[in-house]
């Protein structure tokens, strides 16, 4: 490929990233796409009905550029939660270390690269692309301290900003623990694998078991129940109600109530004045608390936080499999389909789960080898001959070496995040954060094996999978492939990278269904129950995989780095642009992606290092070798400091915290109150996408609303007009 | 080698080792010996000094075997501690296993290897060992399927037996830990990296903090101090003393206390009427408690266990590397110096010991190389023409390559053990008992690497070191290598197996220490300093090594089992006679050993199978390679399922059962008492080990003295008779 076909490349997507970004700025000033782009704002406060037609509406503008530029840090705290903040922060990251990158290899590693060899120049825009890359430079040549001067620059300047990173955001999970003092997950404990004694049921063996062991901080517990039991009573109830009332549905909705442990279970109508509950029945005699419709597992409430993280933290009795705590999720975290797993079959699951994403990994090696062909024009003509007349025209060869890989390829990825969340499904995760991260993980050992890895290796030298049959060779063979690649990952940040950006931002999914239903259904209302949580097991591996790409390049060619920064600062929009106006954040994670994003670019850099003592041999230049070595050890001792320091802060809370916590709850009198909240947190029923998003906000994230109207009148008039029982699609919010 | 060398090699060291047996018989006899054979007793009661003489005491009798026999695993337990008696049951493991395996392979697999060819067979005496093992089978033979039912009884076998001893090792820590009510450790926490604040010292910052955060179970604590001041101390009171008491060592000691967190420093001088104190100095005056001479570590007691363990499992400050808790050891178990470490050293400490090891474990290679040249007849003759004469003998060829080789790698392998001593040392372990259990684990790692894979590999094929760039052909490669070497570790278990256990009989090196000090010396008293803790770091990994070979030879080379169960029933003899007899239990492990015997048997059969599956796959056999599949899946899974179920005790105690514990106490109204021993639990200047066997006895083991008198009054009747100061050689002992 040479330089004109990556301009071409170039032309093509910038092209396509105006054109949809226009067409962004258009459709989301039409009342009728208000639910798909405003999904979160839509959710928390009510936006005036103004139809009225008017030509501003139909001339693209870029104030939600200005907007997502404008918003301060904490404002994405307060919408998006510290999940979001951390996401953010991760772009920030990448953003200023690829500028230390491409100031340092543009201007020091590109013209050594140029000029490496004694050789003929062509005209700039028929150079080919290996020229700028370190292939260019002659064996045993001295310039080769420069590239070892950008690979110290570089790594420090990365572990200086994750240092950095991870301190701040560090504490930004702390101060967010500090000030969130209603969370019930922090009081709750969940029980898994409650032993089975023929004399008692589930429910007294766990209040036998907290009240004698836990005597002075045991508050109350409450019994998970088998899902199908559930669902029958609720179909029941809902029968029963509209035996009573004939006309359940409009202007109320049927609400139902926890499950607690005192064995009543009632279901309360609520009215549309909202607070004032008109009737309660109490099915006593419903035999849904008896002891056959029990699970093994219960939340259990205890008194202060402190008690709770004490129950957690310890080893409860000496058969490890029995009594295991954990410290429950937050109660729009809890997935509670997979609570009534038995607690043995974890581990086997975990194991099961785990060769069925490594089988799946291997299997999508096929069609990725095959786009790998493509980019060989050649051996494309050969086995596709009909197309050879197609592909002797320049402007088709361009497209299709420096454009159609990718999208195929991109077009298969798309499939993966589905797959590995119904592996993360199966796994037995209690919490959709839980589930939602372990899927991330997944699609992030997917994308670098499956889309760096593979492409680097089959693509270049070696199409037999016996490539890691010598060990002590990855380092030179990745040498020799990464600059030879170079030019697949040029068009694979243009396209993979640019137009996920714009599709991200163009909502094409939600956006088609939304033009279906107010189109052919003819549905007016403005309410859909599909609102979305972030994506963060999808997008997070996308930028680490951008972010490996660009340090494994940076040095060996340095041309693609600008490209990477115009990706980076792009999405650093759209996503903010996103965070504010689209997904609402039904819970809070914490931040806990930033320890996989920290791990990951240590993973790229120390890479990167080993990628650059291969080439560094293969150019004969053992002193340039000797110096990176100091630099790898470096970076791991790095990576392992921070460990110790930052790492268990986002596994374990701080009992100094959790104490002082307590007693500023404790003195100012909240903590009763908050045990009565205790009660009715965790809620078996599924509330609608509404309740759980306005609960969300309401209890939880304590929201600043940016349109500075009050959030609590108009949310009431919100679930007025959007009153839908939800007993189903649990899930189908999810992906 | 031919059937002929092994058998003279088998003379060889059954002559030796009856020599050596006969001779100990004797040896113990003698009075003189009694401190070198009777240790662990000489230090719990008194023996009579009968000194006349008789013709008894020069004849050799086998009544320590019968003893030895006879004890029952309530006894060992008593006097050696758990450690030991999970220990014997290693060595019962082994037992049973080999006794399974050495039937069915001397039955089933035998006959086939030697009738595997059709080939003329010599006399037996000549025949080559070769003709015993898996080589001799021929190609595609259908015979493999009783190699392949030997392999499932066997891994069924070791999967089945090893799964009850986890249980029943799991319940015996369970109940030791319910009935040694008294030990201090379990109230007491150690804690690590106190941030220094320029307002007010160390022991008023854990007071502050502990009396904070855990106000109602906070007892008291008691600050480390730098070890340089204790010692200068303890040497101005001792000149103190002498110039106070002109004749301080006859029949009086100086027994230090404690440095208590009151900040008094007293000594106090013991007479032979033990317990009346005479004299008590205090020494306020002393500028020991000031701040500068304060290390940022502390032992902070608690009020019950329960407490204790819930301040060691959670996390305390926001910073996880301020406040860091763990359970303390033992008071005998404490290793004082390093526990002036600075904590955020350890990290780097164990990444430095751990390359160290790794470094020390590549060089050791050149002996080792070395060695194998010998087996090679050849070889050697070429490398020394010397020797060439000598070798022409036959007893001399059978000498060489059936002994020499063993021997020489044996005490190559002696300096080992220390070695990885001083590198765990180094490590910074808290705990007596978890530097050996890390020594163990480095010496395992070493001693697998370099008699096992090293000895396999160079050995045969390869004599390069480039044997693992090729990862996939490992399995092939050891497939061929073992049936070849299969001689090599015969001789190896005949050798550094037996004459070992002769040697540990012996105990060579305190017998010549001793000799020398009553003939040379004419020191004529019977106390010594120097009584050793039994020596787990190389006992354990020795005893696995040979279960390692044994495993992997089994279905390959049948001919070594019987030689190895004769190593394991005198191992199991012999052990028990040192643990009755010689080594004292300073501290207590709770059997934390067993985990890595379990996990090292796991990972001898699955090299057993791996190595099957190259074996089967080597002579064409593609149905019994594929039924071997299932049983590696399996036996990892096994693994799987005891990590999850016992594992977690080894790691953590029970909640459940502290708090039992705890409630025992109050109710028996014993908890004041316990209080008031915490305080002088932990002292920081180091006893005698005469002081510290007895109070180990005294107060953690509650031995039941075999002798049938009572430890109490002859105790102090031993204390008096040697009196000794000792305030350096702490780690003396421990080797």
């Amino acid at each position: 490929m040479d330089i004109a076909a990556l301009l071409t490349s170039a032309g093509i997507n910038i092209g396509l990233c105006v054109v949809l970004f226009s067409l962004y700025s258009i459709l989301r000033k039409q009342p009728s796409n208000r639910v798909v782009y405003f999904g979160r704002r839509l959710a928390t406060v009510r936006i005036r009905s103004d139809d009225f037609f008017s030509i501003e509406r139909f001339v693209p503008s870029p104030s939600w550029i200005l907007k997502a530029w404008e918003t301060t840090e904490e404002e994405i705290l307060s919408i998006g939660g510290l999940d979001a903040l951390a996401f953010q922060r991760t772009l920030v990251f990448s953003i200023r270390i690829f500028s230390i990158a491409a100031i340092i290899c543009l201007l020091l590693v590109l013209p050594m690269n140029y000029y490496g060899k004694e050789m003929q120049h062509k005209q700039i825009p028929a150079e080919s692309l290996d020229v700028f890359t370190i292939g260019n430079v002659k064996e045993g040549s001295r310039w080769l301290w420069a590239h070892c001067l950008a690979l110290y620059v570089i790594s420090c300047g990365a572990c200086v900003l994750l240092y950095f990173e991870y301190k701040s955001i560090t504490e930004m999970r702390l101060a967010h623990i500090i000030k969130s003092p209603l969370n019930p997950s922090h009081f709750t404990v969940l029980v898994r694998s409650i032993p089975w004694s023929p004399e008692e049921s589930y429910s007294d063996s766990v209040k036998k078991f907290f009240a004698n062991y836990y005597a002075s901080s045991y508050l109350s517990h409450q019994i998970v129940y088998h899902r199908g039991i559930i669902q029958k009573l609720m179909a029941d109830a809902e029968k029963m109600c509209k035996m009573i009332m004939p006309v359940p549905i409009d202007g109320k909705s049927l609400r139902p109530c926890c499950l607690s442990a005192d064995n009543t279970t009632s279901f309360k109508i609520l009215s549309s004045e909202l607070g004032s509950v008109k009737d309660s029945i109490s099915y006593n005699d419903l035999d849904i608390a008896t002891r056959e419709n029990e699970c093994p597992v219960a939340f259990v409430f205890f008194k202060t936080r402190y008690s709770a993280v004490v129950a957690t933290q310890v080893l409860q009795s000496s058969n490890p499999m029995l009594w295991v705590t954990e410290l429950a999720p937050e109660p729009h975290d809890v997935l509670w389909s997979n609570l009534s797993i038995p607690y043995r079959q974890l581990w086997l699951r975990k194991i099961a789960t785990l060769l069925a994403a490594i089988v799946f990994m291997f299997l999508f090696l096929i069609p990725v080898t095959f786009v790998q062909g493509l980019t060989q024009l050649d051996k494309l003509s050969r086995t596709f001959p009909f197309l050879r007349g197609l592909l002797k025209k320049d402007f088709m060869n361009h497209v299709v070496t420096g454009y159609l890989p990718s999208v195929i390829l991109m077009l298969f990825l798309y499939t993966v995040p589905p797959m590995m969340m119904l592996f993360s499904s199966v796994e037995g995760h209690v919490s959709r954060s839980g589930r939602k991260r372990s899927a991330g993980l997944k699609v992030l050992y997917f994308t670098i094996w499956n889309v760096f890895f593979v492409n680097v290796l089959s693509g270049s030298i070696i199409s037999q999978l016996n490539v890691f049959s010598s060990v002590r060779d990855i380092p030179t063979q990745l040498a020799k492939a990464i600059p030879t690649q170079a030019s697949f990952f040029m068009t694979y940040v243009l396209t993979s990278g640019w137009a996920s950006l714009a599709c991200e931002l163009m909502q094409l999914f939600p956006l088609s269904i939304n033009m279906f239903k107010k189109f052919i259904l003819r549905n007016k209302e403005d309410c859909s129950d599909d609102l979305m949580t972030f994506p963060y097991h999808t997008e997070v591996p996308r930028v680490l995989l951008f972010g490996l790409i660009g340090f494994t390049c940076a040095i060996m060619a340095p041309l693609i780095l600008p490209f990477l920064l115009v990706y980076f600062f792009m999405a650093y929009l759209v996503y903010r642009n996103q965070i504010l106006n689209v997904y609402i954040p039904k819970y809070e994670g914490g931040g806990h992606f930033w320890p996989i994003v920290h791990k990951t670019t240590i993973f790229s850099l120390v890479l990167t290092q080993i990628i650059a003592i291969g080439v560094f041999g293969i150019k004969r230049s053992p002193i340039a070798s000797g110096f990176t070595f100091p630099l790898v050890i470096c970076t791991l001792l790095f990576n392992e400091y921070c460990r110790q320091r930052f790492a268990p802060v986002f596994k374990r809370d701080a009992v100094q915290v959790l104490i002082d916590m307590d007693r500023r709850d404790e003195q100012s009198g909240r903590m009763k109150e908050i045990h009565q909240q205790l009660n009715s947190a965790y809620c078996q029923i599924p509330m609608t996408s509404h309740e759980l998003c306005a609960s969300a906000h309401g209890g939880v994230n304590k929201i600043e609303d940016p349109e500075g109207a009050g959030a609590g009148t108009e949310l009431n008039e919100l679930t007025e007009t959007c009153a839908v029982v939800n007993f189903g699609g649990e899930t189908s919010t999810e992906n």
